[in-house]
């Protein structure tokens, strides 16, 4: 069957279920977006900017299992390679499309605008190479393969991959084959899964206290129903990280809270570090998801990853995350259920009391506690939110949206595009910080101009708090211009509708939480720059005070936010 | 003498005239920042976020000599990459601090955050080594030696640098040398300085019509002033490029016109094409600068680059720019100067007519031309902007910045600011579309927080007309959200004096034009979407038409501007 190279990239992508692809348009991508104007899908969604872009790619890859984004030689490309380089440490599969110069003058060796003007070497494909699991200069030769090859690793890997469309290919016809993109997983090697089954069987049915401890890769393998299964059958607790928030139910009973070392109630810490049949899925031990590396996992911790398992005695290569798991609740079909022992919610820090006058964050954070429902979708910014809204209980079938790894500030406002995008049905919640939020602030006007309706809380503290936490505490440098944020809808937007509100006591959020709304929400609160949820400068602390941080007689002792007393 | 690393590094950058730093905090960054803060100077310019500060840089760098950006590991250095490839591409000297993880964190292999989380392998530096001509990573044994050379390079190639600085280094003290940096340019080989300079004087004075083209490089090594006194001595004819425009007065009898091979004036090709003694300073032949190659240098054009030159008969390597300049101005102190010819400005295109009633852009850049004053410095965006703009004449000493090459939009709404930074007295003026602004709109924010007071002319013409010339003349990939953009002022500053108007006619223009202002002035023209400089347009049908652009059956016949009739 023949196809032009852009459309058979194209129906791929649909077929992997991508219906809207984001980016920016530049002089070496029209054709490919001409051929998606006269398609007419996937869906064209352009962005203020290509690092919004990526942003936006990744939130919506997350929902909807892939993501994609058209950019332009150089320029676009090198925009986006923050946002890519996150879908990377997080596992986001993201498949980045740029179009790059002409084949033609290429081969030719012209010197061509949007590169460094020193003839085509190859610079930006590498340094998308050291940020993506995998990369390909599509040719009229290639192209079939190279596009299959890509969208399925990253589709099997939940990783980024890239690829360099030469603007003058897109309108060429190839030879593609006219079935549809296989999409199966990797098949394990059956010996070693079948022994990896019993193995993991054997430990939980004769442990007294198994228990799961989840990474992002639960999520992104799709285990949130198998690990449901398997901890119900074996009465098994369920311990988040930060990373993993929301995977598994937070209201039921066999949910241990969220873990991280010693920064962790007593009672998570109890249900994973003396768990007898810990099972670690997809476990990166860093800095700030292992409480400064106070996790203190058994030895006796069988780690599950994408495609190995290890146990301290074992190490099985090429046994497939997903596979694994469908084995084992298969196999335990048989198993007695466990009876539920008497019921006892994980005791969690309640939230601070509220205050009849100034907004606090203690005040703040239970309001939006109350505010939170069922199925909602919440994306939560780096920095003070994600400490602040790590502490909620999120009511069942949530989804949590935040990049506890890379931390990119600004990236929850084009991921909340992407995941709207993804999920229209739901109620999408953002959480974000003023000094966040300037960063990527114009992704707004994306959202308000698909008539997006998402309740974005903002929090104006004149800053970075969470770097006043560590050093500067009244640093200018860790100030930031103060907007008047609440009027921005209407600038991006000039039918706006959208309900914006400015609040600085907890009564004014109340009237607002209450409301009836019926468009984009948008709620400025103030609060002091030196007010934080306590975990946000104990954390500061933390990571000052430990050798990672900035520490030494250079700087003066009230260099950070104290403790309140 | 003894000093910490990061005071060492803050002191050569004053050294080397930095007085302004721009950049955003970070969580291994803060330590660097104190120490700016404590010290004093250089001044720290927060940017809302690191794409917008590295453009801030290169601005600043254009006319400072030298500009520096601070960003963290990962996060913010893969944010700022784009604008630093954009200093390669155009030859602008910037210095990238990146504050990385602790050195400790790395020689332990700890995972931390910030980072791809699979340990530091070097990745964001081999990136960067892709656009930088040179890097280093810091260490208690090198700084002393490596944050010399690299300050040096940048200085003297006139190109990036890339500086990795570990959070756990800035407060260590090291062994520094006391005596300032080292700022003077390398030396040319004596003896093919010499041979070069008899050469080329042989030939000019032989010569009956000597001309000059001048690519960026002759801004760059600030060659203006020894190219002035030369045309002047042998009455030189001197053409730029749409790369160096202003580099020349455009107000001297001597002044040939903008070359652009086919696309240039009959005068300009017949002073640059026919010159028996053509010198072309660092000329690169780029697509969009020659006329899609429709260039005609003479067989014997003296070529001149940074350190090297070739006519065609000889290659001297080891010879520098601006020791050669000095060279020739020099030896030809004893030459009679040449008598001026009966002055005859060139003739260039007339603006066109002006229009009573709606504004187009004939009219608006008629009007534009009556505006500039001497010694404006003039920012040009990409795309409608830089054609519009590259037709006008030039009052004396302006200086007029572009991106000419990179053509990265939204470059100028950042480097607006670090020009204003770099020359606080003079009066700056930006044209830019509202495409292109949207992209980098909120660093308008800190040229507000400054207090600085730009003029901004914005156009606002529903999306990407300069796309629209190439392809996609109706189709929504070219259209942008239509933001209300004179009330961001008052959104980014909420005591904002700021003087905003939207006008849609030339009288409305030609009334804002001839008011007294006293703060930043914020303009924004409503034009037609397919209304564009009769040159973009027939650049975008050239581009198109080329092989290098979109064309074939595939797409309709009107899918471009087409051109007035």
């Amino acid at each position: 069957m023949k196809e032009t190279v852009g459309n058979f990239l194209l129906r791929r992508l649909e077929e992997a279920g991508v219906r809207h692809i984001f980016g920016v348009p530049g002089d070496y991508n029209l054709e490919l977006l001409q051929q998606l104007e006269d398609r007419g899908s996937p869906s064209w969604v352009g962005n203020c900017n290509e690092l919004n872009g990526s942003y936006a790619a990744d939130g919506y890859a997350r929902i909807n299992g892939l993501g994609a984004l058209i950019v332009t030689n150089g320029v676009g490309a090198l925009s986006a390679i923050n946002g890519i380089a996150g879908a990377y440490c997080e596992h986001v599969p993201v498949v980045c499309i740029c179009g790059t110069i002409p084949a033609r003058a290429v081969q030719r060796g012209d010197l061509m605008h949007h590169t460094l003007a020193d003839r085509e070497k190859g610079n930006f494909y590498r340094a998308f190479a050291e940020v993506t699991t995998a990369q390909a200069v599509l040719s009229v030769e290639n192209a079939a393969a190279e596009i299959d090859r890509l969208i399925q690793t990253a589709w099997r890997r939940k990783l980024p991959v890239y690829m360099e469309l030469p603007s003058d290919l897109a309108c060429l016809e190839i030879e593609v084959p006219e079935r549809p993109l296989d999409l199966t997983m990797p098949a394990s090697d059956p010996e070693r899964l079948e022994a990896c089954t019993t193995m993991i069987l054997d430990r939980v049915g004769a442990a007294k206290s198994p228990a799961f401890l989840l990474d992002l890769d639960a999520d992104r393998f799709g285990l949130s129903q198998s690990i449901a299964e398997l901890a119900n059958r074996f009465q098994m607790q369920v311990a988040t990280l930060s990373t993993s928030k929301g995977v598994f139910p937070e209201t039921s009973p066999l949910f241990a809270g969220g873990y991280a070392g010693i920064a962790s109630t007593p009672e998570t810490r109890e249900a994973v570090e003396k768990s007898d049949c810990l099972i670690a899925i997809g476990y990166r031990r860093v800095e700030l998801v292992s409480g400064f590396f106070t996790d203190e996992l058994p030895p006796t911790t069988i780690y599950l990853n994408a495609d190995s398992v290890a146990d301290g005695e074992h190490d099985f290569q090429g046994v497939q995350l997903e596979e694994l798991m469908d084995s084992l609740v298969r196999s335990s079909q048989s198993v007695p259920r466990k009876e539920p022992a008497p019921a006892e919610a994980p005791s969690r820090a309640a939230a601070g009391a509220p205050s009849d006058g100034a907004l606090t964050q203690a005040g703040y954070w239970k309001a939006m506690q109350g505010f939170l429902r069922p199925g909602d979708v919440i994306l939560v910014e780096d920095g003070t939110s994600i400490v602040g809204a790590g502490a909620l209980d999120l009511p069942e079938g949530c989804t949590y949206i935040s990049q506890a790894v890379w931390g990119s500030i600004g990236y929850t406002v084009g991921a909340l595009l992407g995941a709207m995008l993804a999920a229209p049905d739901r109620r999408h919640i953002l959480f974000v910080g003023e000094g966040s939020f300037q960063l990527t602030a114009q992704e707004l006007s994306t959202i308000l101009r698909h008539g997006l309706k998402p309740f974005i809380f903002l929090i104006n503290n004149g800053g970075y708090t969470v770097e006043r936490t560590i050093l500067g505490k009244d640093a200018a440098y860790n100030d930031v211009a103060n907007w008047r944020y609440s009027d921005l809808p209407k600038v991006f937007r000039r039918d706006s509708k959208a309900e914006t509100y400015v609040v600085e006591t907890v009564d004014e959020l109340d009237d607002v939480l209450g409301a009836e709304h019926v468009d984009l929400v948008f709620v400025e609160s103030v609060m002091d720059k030196h007010d934080a949820p306590i975990d946000v400068i104990r954390g500061g602390h933390a990571f000052a005070n430990s050798d990672y941080g900035p520490r030494g007689p250079q700087f003066a002792p009230d260099a950070q936010v104290p403790l309140p007393s």
